[in-house]
């Protein structure tokens, strides 16, 4: 493990800083397929941590996990007309398959929109088998042009929630109940504030009516997309043929959605929480929980340490903390609690020959960078320790939340004017979120920027952001010369 | 849901049997691409069991989960000559991506060895990097031109488990562990008995120098190949360049090894505990331990039975007990019964107007189809229902494996010349194990009659099958003349 200096500087070069801690801290390796990677433990254990809980809530909604086919039918894609439009230029095809050539090519699935609506079809006949919910973990392929790790990858991995319903009504319920779901958890998991909008006409989902988005901002001021969530168009029931008998004998369409979230949130973690030493972690969310790193020094007897520390170590793994002994010898302390900062522990427990003699131990916390000693008696208590941890992560979990919100909110500039806006946006050389009021038209003057509409706020995305920041008062639109039809538009630049 | 009356005969024909009771309690549905399949809620809900369980055993020998690409270029693939002579007719290869053909084809991985081990020669400098041990849960793609659903599907969903070793001894230490959380996990989760050798040169993993393989017997005799461990050749590390500096500051070569179990154990659960009535499930892998079921009649007030219902559902999910209401009422309380005995579920509280009264209610046990009475007022203790389900669990999961075990037994036989064995095979209608000593030649003769040597038998499984089935005398091996080199094959058709 090379020193933490190592790392660029995370201000000036935020890009590279990005690319070397995944490779320092072990989270990904690149593949010899280009815009493939390959998820190291360290990442994946992220990913099973974040997977447990999400399950938890998709299955809370009534989504009944399945696994459906990796390989689709040319033909089943290009049913629905906008949504093979929209992944063509990104699709993979198979065309030689056990040792022939294939007589209709079969396609890796970008998205499995087209493949769930096809055993729909198949399984809904009467308003009785509504609604059905189902929802899928697995890696899908889309060719990445400009790959960058987690945030833009060809593969990635992801779940995949697919639903039909009887009314629109109960279909934009569970758009809503699904994206509210992410938002819950970005916030109270992965600790990072979120933005809740209608993406603009041109951002939708292929074939989607209306997909709805969280946004969350990177250190570096630019803008994430970290879950979806949308209500598909009519065209997916019609043009593969799913109806039912309804409530009134007469035969309909269902109102189908789907929603989803990928790898890409291991990269937001990165991104929002690291810092010059290394990756800070969520607790919630971190492989390792609590680092315990004995320091030896070659005089001394390390007998009564190592026992110590195993007895610790045995101790916490009891009470369900997730905990690692760092005592490589080949290498000094000082570089293991390097090591820890560098992987983003929460907590950190050190013990030498002078904090034994004391009776005591150092409690290191990454999120403010302290030490405290705490009495060594003190971890023979399980309830009392128990508590404790819980209370440190709750603390950790809620001040990391808190100071990314700080950060956010002091990087979020309201305007009314374009001329402003362009002003505001030279002058900062950090990126920034802007928000405006808008009419929804003439948005390549935005693009020719290099920003985006991330998002059309909901009413309530808005009050939560105006209560912290003030108000927009003005209500002119950001081309200043129209009036109606004004939402609250999120313009970034993104990943 | 049909009446279970309108299973295949499961003596008569096993094949139509397995086919009908996959779509009736839906397991599975076929997929519009030949050989794929759709894994139905209730299907994966007992893969998700299975891989909760196998998930801890692999974490316990030390292996750390990942996620390796699904794209392997095809000259890595054909780096190992055996292996990818092996595989060559079965892959799918990927022509056209991103609107561009590509100038090398891409393999869809069918197992992941050359790709894992490309990152092992980065991982691998020094003894000290050793030993590496990694596992992914994915699917893979080999083409089948014979598709039978679970048992052998295009697609499949497993395991991968991939390790890399300074000595051999240690490979082999590593091969029998996994093979050995194998056997346990079918013997104590599945129920089913399996009998563990190591394959025949023919039947070997392509590029393996050893694999190691648990078989089981279906109902029909037939034997089903129920996880592998390999231990790999040496064309492994030396083609793809993997070496490390050993203790002894020379440049070595890793013993590597890979092993795993996949979807088909669902096939085999169905295979060898299903009746009549449709599935039996071991409680330990079942989606629904305990269904609840009440008896209305629409003369009668069935509030006090709906409320009582809802009680003792949240009663045993409160303990933990996974649990379902059947209160469906469109359809009759005995083609409820039905349904549940179609799915397997290995308990059923039935609770009627008549029970009420008496202060009681029914239980039924899928596995030896009766009911006992037991009075209402039981299911008020936690502590006394908790060991009560606990040990009827325990019970079951038991009786379940001695039935099989039992059956199983029945059902091998011992010969020692080959005139007796086609007497054996012709005399019996009904497909079964055959043991004899082999010097391991002419292995032809036994596929003429559509048999395989499925493995040649480990010391300790002869021991184990010898002592419930007495002893094979004979020392001379099935083909009469030859006395050396003799070892315990196990001949059976399979699927």
């Amino acid at each position: 493990m090379k020193n933490t200096s190592f790392l660029p500087n995370i201000k000036d070069n935020f890009s590279d800083w990005y690319n070397e801690i995944i490779s320092l801290a072990k989270l990904a390796d690149y593949s010899p397929v280009k815009g493939c990677i390959t998820i190291l433990p360290y990442g994946y254990a992220m990913w099973e941590l974040m997977q447990k809980e999400l399950d938890c809530g998709i299955k809370a909604m009534g989504a009944m996990n399945m696994a459906f086919p990796l390989l689709i039918p040319l033909h089943l894609l290009s049913k629905e007309k906008e949504h093979v439009a929209g992944f063509a230029p990104e699709i993979a095809l198979v065309t030689v398959a056990g040792g022939e050539t294939l007589e209709e090519p079969l396609v890796i699935r970008p998205t499995s929109e087209v493949i769930i609506h096809s055993y729909f079809k198949k399984w809904i006949k009467s308003w009785r088998d509504l609604p059905i919910k189902v929802n899928q973990w697995c890696s899908v392929i889309r060719w990445e042009k400009r790959p960058r790790p987690f945030i833009r990858t060809t593969e990635f991995w992801w779940q995949e929630g697919h639903t039909a319903h009887e009314t629109i009504e109960q279909a934009k319920q569970q758009v809503e109940d699904a994206i509210q779901l992410y938002k819950k958890f970005a916030e109270d998991f992965l600790c990072i504030p979120v933005i809740l909008g209608k993406k603009p006409d041109h951002e939708r989902f292929a074939g989607a009516d209306e997909t709805w988005t969280i946004e969350g901002m990177m250190q570096d001021g630019k803008a994430v997309q970290m879950g979806t969530s949308h209500l598909l168009s009519e065209g997916f029931s019609t043009s593969i043929g799913i109806d039912f008998q309804d409530r009134g004998q007469k035969i309909s369409s269902p109102s189908l959605t789907s929603w989803g979230v990928t790898t890409r949130l291991i990269g937001t973690v990165i991104m929002v929480h690291g810092d010059q030493k290394g990756l800070v972690l969520p607790p919630l969310i971190a492989p390792i929980q609590i680092a315990i790193v004995p320091i030896l020094k070659s005089s001394e007897n390390p007998d009564q340490i190592n026992t110590k520390i195993a007895e610790i170590f045995r101790f916490l793994l009891k009470l369900n903390f997730r905990s690692k002994i760092y005592d490589d010898q080949s290498v000094s302390p000082g570089s293991r609690f390097a090591k820890t900062e560098l992987q983003g522990i929460p907590f950190r427990i050190e013990i030498g020959e002078r904090d034994l003699l004391r009776g005591e131990f150092t409690l290191y916390n990454r999120l403010n960078d302290r030490k405290e000693q705490i009495a060594l008696n003190f971890l023979r208590d399980e309830e009392a320790v128990k508590d404790f941890f819980s209370s440190r992560i709750e603390h950790f979990q809620k001040k990391l939340f808190q100071d990314a919100l700080f950060k956010r909110d002091k990087n979020i500039y309201r305007f009314a004017k374009f001329s402003d806006f362009l002003i505001e946006s030279e002058k900062n050389k950090k990126n920034s979120f802007f928000l405006s009021r808008w009419c929804c038209k003439n948005e390549e003057i935005f693009k020719e920027h290099g920003f985006t509409v991330r998002c059309l706020l909901s009413e309530k995305a808005s009050v939560e952001i105006f209560m912290r920041g003030g108000v927009l008062e003005e209500i002119c639109c950001i081309h200043d010369n129209c009036k109606e039809n004004l939402k609250i538009a999120l313009i970034a630049k993104s990943y």
